[in-house]
């Protein structure tokens, strides 16, 4: 299973033979394994969950997770993410009257954390049946996944599973008896696409499909193009609050993890280092920038001019890399891409250069090419190595050329907030949405609803919106209530 | 003539009966009036422009301008911009073996200032005939329109334009015998809606319009979506470059300007002064990023849930003005409204709290209000009133309410460059197009024309483009020259 | 006259024979003719003001300025320069019981500027007698000292004094019938040198110097050394309080007006741009961090190891300028050295590139070597030249090599208030100190008037202070009231 | 143990009886069991150091440590520590011929850690005898002293000892037969005063005193003072080398675990959030910049008015902490001062609301006052706990109120290089001056010394000094070696 970036990947989109290619993970995401989830990690048993039989407190036991003890962890963590989850508790309090997704039924594929746990909890608060698995063999918090079963929820996923297992968890989702889903929570686009490849005929009954991810939109609009997109859909990863969100957020929060580390496995000054970072993507933008603000000189190689531009003007060096590899202190790979750094540039570079991966994949630095019998490897800390030449020259190889192992995640629970908020409202639209209004294609949350959303999280800060007068709202041709900006501004 | 922000204004949509409405400024651009304008400002004389015979050096007489003699003076303007316009210049020495635009007659309506010459002469290099007007009356740089006029092109404009003038400027492009324009180029709709209005017949020759402004792409979306857009169009404001650039780097830039500027007239020191912002768009936000940097403290007042919500997240809290205004030291106005601070909250404002407006209209600040007999206004310094009150109290007035005037634009030329060449680009490939690639509707540049525009403004920067290996450009589904991104990627 | 950083220049010490080499900028002042001394510009005659009769509207004509008529102008900059000093206008409160300098006679030689009104009638309400001349033969805000004429101060300064002038003026000071110092503040050494020089036995009388530059009170202790120096003096310069806000907040507040300055005269955009600095002092410092801040790839030279080091660490290489000179696209000095930047430097920078002195004196860019006949001069903007060599190569040279004229200081008036409130409590101190408290030596401010100082900065920000329980007094085994930390502390 | 923080602390000046007193940490320094000194967790046995035999595989068993079997581990800490210390190898290099140190028997008493190791080292090569103790009963890396032992070195140190085991320690570096210590190599100043008190004859052979710590450099000035300094001493700790990157550095390095660690222990997004920072010296400052830079809302309180008008010009409000106790999410200690936090405002806090200390006691929160029986305190996760109130109000407590256990150092190895080489050259320095140059008083480094310091730095990043012409270094009286800067510049 292959991990990625949101680099576009053309073997992507015959996924009908290419079960194995089915997993992608969520964009931004540096690692899925987030929180406090060792609680696990001592207690794991070797026995497949499949195989175990397994009964909540209450007798209930279609499920499938892999230690239903861990419940009491996962509530604790269920109700941390709560609070930084303001909006979707204001929609469950709004929801104690009408109860807007009565008679819903969902079946959803999404990272099952503790922040989609508080997104499930809110649809059956808001009325709805939910069947969930997970999108992402590695990113299940099994101790949430524990106590969403434990709550009554039919969550199939556990960390870990293997591609089969991936796949038969999603056909217990959606292969139910007397249960049919009538609506689609996707984050990747292999939720949909087994209901397409397997029960063609469940779309009958399906109002809509709300889709979170690039990979899963771009899916979408491509069976749109080819006419084979049979229920409206909802593209929730390009709504506009979204969007501003991610992009203004998510790098500054990358920023503490991403310099942590580096200084936690290696214990060097930053300041007067020279580094190279190749890629100029969301992670590389946002390791320069840290690199920058801690005193370093940063050099970045890019293959896309857009994103080579940026860099120009954000005050970095373009160069290939064999233009600096003799130099640097510290080469940084997050591309996505494959044998960024090669034996040949590792043959090149000085005494104690530090490489390390931050890109999505672990193909980026040709890690194989350096296990021959003339270097020696000396394992000199958890996660370094040290891979030393004939001549004494070392360097220090991070994680194996994995992506280092961190503690915390770095998509901000707002963001998440922000996006399970708009994943609910589309829900509810495209649920209740009078016949007509959406036909078969793929729509963007209407303006309104996204300043909804934002309006959510508004009490948070305790923040004061001002309205507009009568007069003043005339004077900008605007309705007092909003939308405040028209459909294309971004 | 009001000169506005992107807010979007329903007035405008009904453009037929108000000519008055016809002029726009660019987003983002503080101030029209740029660069080394001063020249101008002594020499000046009395007469219309309109009145005036004027002729070349080469006794041509088919523009209408300031003062032919500000020629060479325009001139220096024109090369001291090409220095920064290196796309524009690359794209010219391209040319120097095929014309692109051979046989192109493109009339243009846009700000005539060094860098929109720099574009000219590049359209004329590539084998275009140009006609060109402004599109504001008062952003005419009016040596580098004699610049223009002196080397042969037809140009009708000058700062300072009544209504009536800019009408018959635009007119005057048009409305000529034997030369029918093929193309056009229009920044805020004003040509396209004037040639609508009165030579509707023209369209039958004209293979495309290129748009560059927020309002009149929108103005084409309405005609397309009215089934009245008779000619494809290319919508060159939301290309992803330019969109990248403009959010990127135009706050960084207006950050400076605007703390200079609050420094030269009131001597205050910025660190530990509460301000407050009255709006969050993109003038607001760069407002209190530098208010930030210098160690103020920050209250915004919103009224649209999204930017509001950024503004929490920037970590500004989010009041309404009455919450704050007696404690604040300074008050600035963004927002693009109307009475946004009023008599009642200057009456409630501290001894010595600073007043002014960085937004784009005049009517932010109620002046008026303040035009009272039992206030006295004290001119201090140049630009600054201290109004003051019958109890002692003084008010710092800054500008009457204006806009502050600087003598420096605060859009990049790297921007501007940007646009230039996307526009360049525009026309080319809408005059090029092969019949039916392009329908009677409105257009992006299409991805890989975007990154061309990129990659030709890598060279300033000595930047070195990595390409990929054949199984780089394979694992990533990808082809080697692009385009790297999908067209739906911002 | 030259101006100086605060490099040791040995030249200084023997002063003896060099009247020549009397004036010496305040530390840190990019610029010293501050805010807006604009209204003098025009309606400045010729006659010198030592041969005009001058009288103020009482009648008072012990005073010797450029124009009596302005007062009305520099009134106004008090009053505004009053508002950000409010320890002083404390202070005056204060002293409307006690007169701490009754008796006072207090002779001064600063800066004319509004900001030393402010403290010369803080000292007069506080009851001392001064008569003031000015440290700078440029910096007098003529307005300002007519105000303090008009106010019946005994002002001797003008804007633009020859050297000869410089000592008259003092020399007008002290040499009074009927009138003898008895306090001195001095602001370079130059009134204390000529009181040594001139006038020894005045010393029988003078009870103490406060000194505030790094220049005088060098002198100072060189004075002490020898066993020369006869009275008490108190090093204003070093204070805690003055030391800890110069460092911190004057390379902050250089940053706008400096990167204000570039765009303004030059037009370009700084994001990517190849600059390198010559000195990294603390002017260098400013320009370094404004240049990254706005996305430069900045170098620096420096010929100071521990300067050199803190560069390295800021993340700026460190090189000869030779190494960039052909790639660089911005050179800036700012050394206080003499020929930083010479012809063979210039002979190969790139076409385009900017040369420009931001140091204090303006011998650091060799530009007589350009002044040959290969060379053409063109000037193409105010205070911007293109020099062309023959083969058609620009050098864009701004202000001929000298300081660039700023229209606003950028010694935060704040860093001023402390000094000057620092300055009168150090007149204070030594006016009143007991018989043997201080002796013939050069003494810091002790350290509870350091913190005095500061608290009374603090009402401004209406910043709420913490006492200590005596319990935590206890426990930190300090004072209630202070001094919080050792006199070491920094 | 009090750890504490550089607070001037009364009691610390009557050493003599209070035993107890005796250790005290680095100034800065978060935590001091740095790195990756987790080896030797899980191998811990019960035996106390003093109860074992040891020998190295040498044979030699003169020193006292925790395990001799993890000198390999410690080995490879020092060759990392090695590579960030490139001055200290610089001088091992130039010491291969002579050897300055050559007959110098140092007894030092400091942090035991692989930078202290590669100093220890180093005084070898350069010829000393070295015998260590330990200046903090937890900051020794027992892998080290292990490695250190290995090497000959006779260490007396490890992690965890007793009030008894630290004085046994000391006592065994200076109480050896037929060897005595002729240089004193101090942190803290508990070996200088051990040496005072049991062996003051020792003083007779001893050439001088190094010492590194604020307290122990206070301590010293107080011996100067009464009389009683009986040797020269080099306060080390106010080099201007030391203080500039002391200053500059440690504040940016301490950013990145201090907000790491609040992201890992609470999930929180600082963005919008409202914090208060009790205490606003390094740490202080540290924590703001960081929560400042990531959108949080910062209040400060302060005792001291000039760090509370450093604050004020920050852009921090300054509050009492009940002004903003009931609207805060977050509150942070960092004052070293004790019951900052009671349980009165504990009462106040809103729910949810997040209390942690970053200072140096564990006494800023009265955490006693919350085990009371109304109170239920819940353990959610490592290191953080709930306390519920009776109305089910819920405070998050992190760590219990003691300082959050890092996993990384703050001190940048930089400044611990810096402050090695400089000792090294102090000792040098002192071992080496003609008889007179230094009499029984304390001195700072010579100027010329500190530049050396910081030239030896240079290397590392390729920097490249410019050096002053003839005509320049005239023209600045300067001599073209150095020093540079006049020995009060700072």
């Amino acid at each position: 299973v292959r991990v990625r970036t949101n680099q576009p990947q053309v073997e992507l989109q015959n996924t009908d033979k290419q079960v194995s290619s089915g997993t992608h993970t969520h964009t931004h995401q540096l690692d899925v394994s987030v929180g406090a989830a060792s609680y696990t990690d001592s207690s794991d048993d070797e026995t497949s969950p499949r195989d175990k039989q397994q009964k909540n407190s209450k007798g209930n036991g279609d499920f499938c997770i892999k230690n239903i003890k861990q419940a009491d962890f996962g509530r604790r963590e269920i109700e941390i993410a709560e609070q930084e989850m303001p909006a979707l508790m204001a929609l469950r309090k709004r929801a104690q009257g009408e109860k807007p997704l009565a008679g819903a039924k969902v079946v959803g594929c999404t990272h099952i954390t503790a922040q989609t746990a508080v997104l499930m909890e809110t649809l059956s608060a808001l009325g709805a049946q939910c069947r969930w698995a997970a999108c992402n063999i590695y990113s299940t918090q099994n101790e949430v996944a524990a106590a969403l079963a434990e709550g009554g929820f039919s969550v199939f996923a556990w960390k870990g599973e293997s591609e089969d297992d991936f796949w038969w968890c999603i056909d217990r989702c959606v292969n139910v008896e007397g249960w049919q889903p009538n609506m689609i929570l996707d984050d990747g686009g292999d939720l949909t696409h087994w209901i397409y490849k397997k029960y063609p005929n469940m779309f009958k009954k399906i109002k809509g499909i709300v889709e979170e991810s690039v990979t899963g939109v771009h899916r979408l609009y491509q069976l749109s193009k080819a006419g084979k997109l049979c229920v409206p859909a909802m593209n929730v990863n390009d709504s506009v609050t979204k969007q501003k969100f991610d992009n203004l957020y998510c790098c500054r929060e990358a920023i503490t993890p991403t310099s942590f580390l580096l200084k936690r496995t290696t214990d060097v000054m930053f300041g007067g280092k020279q580094v190279v970072v190749c890629g100029y993507g969301e992670v590389g933008k946002g390791c320069c920038a840290a690199l920058k603000a801690m005193g370093s000189i940063v050099y970045v190689t890019e293959i896309d001019p857009i994103c080579a531009l940026q860099a120009c003007m954000d005050g970095f060096r373009l160069v290939k890399l064999n233009e600096v590899i003799r130099q640097v202190d510290i080469v940084i790979t997050c591309t996505g891409n494959k044998n960024v750094v090669v034996r040949e540039n590792l043959d090149r570079m000085k005494n104690g250069c530090i490489v390390c991966n931050m890109g999505h994949s672990n193909t980026e630095i040709d890690v194989a090419s350096l296990r021959t019998p003339e270097l020696t490897w000396e394992r000199v800390r958890s996660q370094v190595d040290h891979v030393i030449w004939p001549d004494g020259k070392r360097i220090v190889l991070l994680a194996e050329g994995r992506l280092l192992n961190l503690s915390c995640s770095t998509v901000p629970t707002f963001v998440l907030s922000i996006t399970a908020t708009t994943q609910a409202l589309a829900l509810i639209e495209l649920y209740n949405a009078p016949e007509g209004r959406y036909k078969q294609d793929v729509y963007l949350l209407p303006k309104k609803m996204d300043e909804y959303v934002a309006s959510l999280h508004l009490p948070t800060f305790d923040a004061h919106l001002t309205e507009l007068t009568d007069e003043q709202a005339k004077y900008l041709g605007l309705n007092k209530n909003g939308p405040f900006k028209p459909n294309y501004y971004r």
